[in-house]
């Protein structure tokens, strides 16, 4: 097994077990990890670090490309393993332990965290854990399903424990595309022009002095739980195919459209599910996670390429995936999620990007991150990179959840602000869409109460504004009031006026 | 006179009054001006134009690069002249219009108004009116001390007006760098690697077919009021230079920094007097205006280079300016602000941005923008530009002010978020500098309180975040208390509790 995976011949006394790798992380020291989306993450030694922490009172400061698979947050923070968490994080045991105050979690934008490591605004990395298809002549990896911030980790960390994964396949080799950028004051442009430029490597550059284990591992990446799209999605998808299809008609956009970031989930797979159906080809794609509805629109013809920093799939469509691979090989790239998310390259391409939000108000300032203002559900991850210089930037939501639609997603004044109304383009949910191009905030409001509040919630909406409009100023609020759909919602468990009776009823 | 200053022979026909030249503008019309912090803006046709306002009922949508000078906005706006204003303004009185609810006030990131012209994400301008110090043989404009957003408007507009000024001497060719982006999909890098990269043209690109009136004016830029850095600016100042020195000593730094961004105003200039008698060499300023402090670096022999979209001085700065403009010329670039202000730029080079909050909360959220939540005071400018993709984002505000420190600038929650705590690495009052970079919320909080806020309202503060704290939470807030700060002020003229007891005695 190890010959056609480490191709370096000096690599093969370093062959440990994952408890010995996770043995050699000392209290308070600083790891960088693989992994974006449950891809290409530390299947081995983080989880073992865990089961270390059972027993031992030991923390480390974890930083990743994006979130993790397994349960490997979740143990990481049952056991006290983790002193501070970055740049994101997707998991429910470790959520829990943020918002109760136990781990500090820096929530980043995802194209920064590579920088701030590089400038020194972030420790000095001790150890870097990085999965590996496998290690060629030179010492060097060819990663898995993600790439993430692992080059950067090898680059700076002090030591590097190499994870290979057999159940990748050796001609994974191929679809990554490594740069990293040269330091301050020497830096170049960034010399992407589309999505499928290359500019890089196929492989990380890895010090081979630097390299203490190489654990092996055979366990798939965490896979994707699809759940289907149900009458609200759909809704907000056909809403989005009709804009764009009077963006097409109007000429500012053709049937190519511009290349996509869409974020993860329900409402992306209904949107792209959308898309197949539409009057659209040659589209492309320059986005973080490649997921199922992605190899769909390229099934379907009508996706060129697709340019991301990992492959994110349900088991079906893994299977599929690498079944297919020498189809797919010559259209996917996956890279650096600081060149996938680079301000830069958004800025160049154009990018139509499609992201979900918590909540949204009157005004186009968008909560992607915080429930009720105070407790974080994931992060921000890249939606303020694609937000913020996209051609077209839009926010996705359903206009009220829970029963008796006690929640209103459409509010007064957001709790947490992610994204302000400058960085906001258009607002969908399932009962419109709100094109807030050229529009001032008293003219936003107008139109995101009528296309986007639901029913329940436009008159009360419309109350406030008007109320708060006979004050005057550029964005009216009265402070007083601006929350408190948020402090009715935590004394009635319901946003509405009136809730008790109503749901009694 | 017009010798000198319209070399293109067919364009002398063209010479009109700036009252001939306003008459062209119909209602609902949409225009487009130079000008751009009060610096080479419409100083005839605009004021002519709000003249003809004072007795016809017409409006239009004005969009500018940024302020404009003497008292055309005010002109225009209480004549009723504007139906809508983007994307930027600094005018009492138009300001008074727009929080009046009178006038519809766009406020964009300065870097985007020129992408939103040419995506036809903002209507299709009717007239350009662009000031120029001469028309060259090719019929094409050399502008004056502003670019702004003159050559986007030059480009797409259906007509141009000319406004030849001929207080501007005819040396100013050669300090602009003039360059338009390919549209997509053919974009390519913006080739700038340094403050001093030129890659474009000294002259702005005019369609003679567009233009339909050539206007000559005399009148100076309205000149930038300096007020002397007093003890809190000071202290500020002293404050980021100790910072910017222990950097170096940690080696983060040099003692040439890194390309330096400065908002306008009193802290700024400080700020610049601070670094011009610390240890520094080699500055360089890839920013969006020059000011007095600017020149004063250049003078002294530590700044080598400066790069920004406007020259806004004093007068006693100008006089100094053209009287030794030979000196500067080498020096200085003017560029258009969508360069100046690149998102794609910005990242490459690293710069220290440092802008001024009008109030930031114990999180690092930073209002620059709104008065209590609701009145715009000048506009988000490019603040946001900057601080999302600087090397360094600093804020600086006083902790309080007013009478009694009636007003506290750092609060439990900002009234309205224009820079989310990702944005924000450093924050100083003159009581002391926050240093943000690898810090959790909470961390944050604690610190912010420590460093920066006024004694006044320490205690407060450390209550709210102890008290919402309790409740848990990634961000602890109160969403009922988070804007008792406010809305204490509203009610008793101070932010204090108790404020009125203690204001008697």
């Amino acid at each position: 097994m190890t010959d056609d995976r480490i191709l370096y011949q000096s690599y093969k006394d370093k062959i440990i077990s994952a408890q010995q790798a996770a043995s050699f992380f000392e209290d308070k020291m600083v790891v960088g990890s693989s992994g974006f989306t449950k891809a290409g993450d530390s299947k081995a030694v983080l989880p073992a670090f865990a089961k270390r922490a059972e027993k031992e009172s030991i923390g480390i400061t974890l930083i990743t490309g994006a979130s993790l698979g397994l349960t490997t947050d979740t143990d990481l923070a049952q056991n006290n393993a983790l002193y501070k968490r970055m740049p994101f994080q997707a998991d429910a045991g470790l959520r829990n332990k943020i918002n109760e105050g136990d781990i500090y979690f820096i929530d980043q934008h995802l194209s920064e965290t590579a920088e701030l490591l590089e400038n020194k605004h972030l420790p000095q990395l001790d150890f870097a854990v990085i999965e590996a298809t496998y290690i060629d002549e030179n010492g060097n990896i060819i990663p898995t399903t993600s790439v993430g911030n692992s080059a950067t980790f090898a680059k700076l960390a002090n030591k590097i424990i190499i994870e290979i994964n057999t159940s990748i396949p050796l001609k994974f080799k191929g679809i990554h595309d490594i740069f990293i950028q040269e330091n301050y004051p020497n830096r170049k442009p960034i010399n992407i022009t589309a999505s499928d430029t290359r500019i890089g490597e196929n492989f990380i550059i890895i010090d081979p002095e630097k390299v203490v284990g190489i654990v092996f591992t055979e366990l798939s990446d965490s896979f994707a739980q699809l759940s289907q799209p149900d009458a609200k999605t759909t809704a907000i998808a056909q809403h989005l195919v009709d804009f764009f299809e009077n963006e097409i008609k109007e000429k500012r956009l053709t049937t190519s459209l511009m290349p996509l970031q869409v974020g993860i989930g329900k409402v992306a797979n209904a949107v792209m599910s959308g898309l197949a159906k539409g009057n659209f080809k040659n589209l492309t794609m320059y986005s973080e996670v490649l997921q199922d509805s992605t190899f769909e629109l390229i099934d379907s013809g009508k996706m060129d390429f697709a340019s991301a920093s990992s492959i994110t799939v349900s088991e079906g469509c893994y299977k599929h995936l690498l079944d297919h691979f020498d189809d797919y090989k010559d259209k996917i790239i996956l890279r650096p999620q600081n060149i996938s998310n680079s301000a830069e390259v958004i800025r160049r391409l154009g990018i139509i990007a499609i992201n979900t939000a918590i909540e949204f108000d009157i005004y186009g300032n968008v909560n992607s991150t915080h429930i009720s203002g105070t407790k974080m559900m994931n992060g921000i991850g890249g939606s303020g990179d694609f937000a913020r210089n996209a051609y077209l930037s839009i926010f996705v939501s359903q206009s009220a959840s829970k029963e008796f639609n006690a929640i209103s997603h459409v509010l007064p004044m957001v709790s947490h602000v992610d994204h302000s109304e400058h960085d906001v383009d258009i607002l969908v949910t399932e009962q419109g869409l709100a094109d807030l191009r050229g529009l001032a905030p008293r003219e936003r409001a107008k139109l995101i109460i009528e296309k986007c509040a639901h029913p329940d919630y436009k008159e009360e909406l419309t109350d406030y504004f008007n109320r708060a409009s006979l004050h005057g100023g550029h964005t009216p609020h009265l402070l007083e009031e601006a929350f408190s759909f948020h402090t009715r919602f935590k004394n009635t468990s319901s946003m509405k006026q009136n809730a008790l009776v109503k749901s009694v009823y």
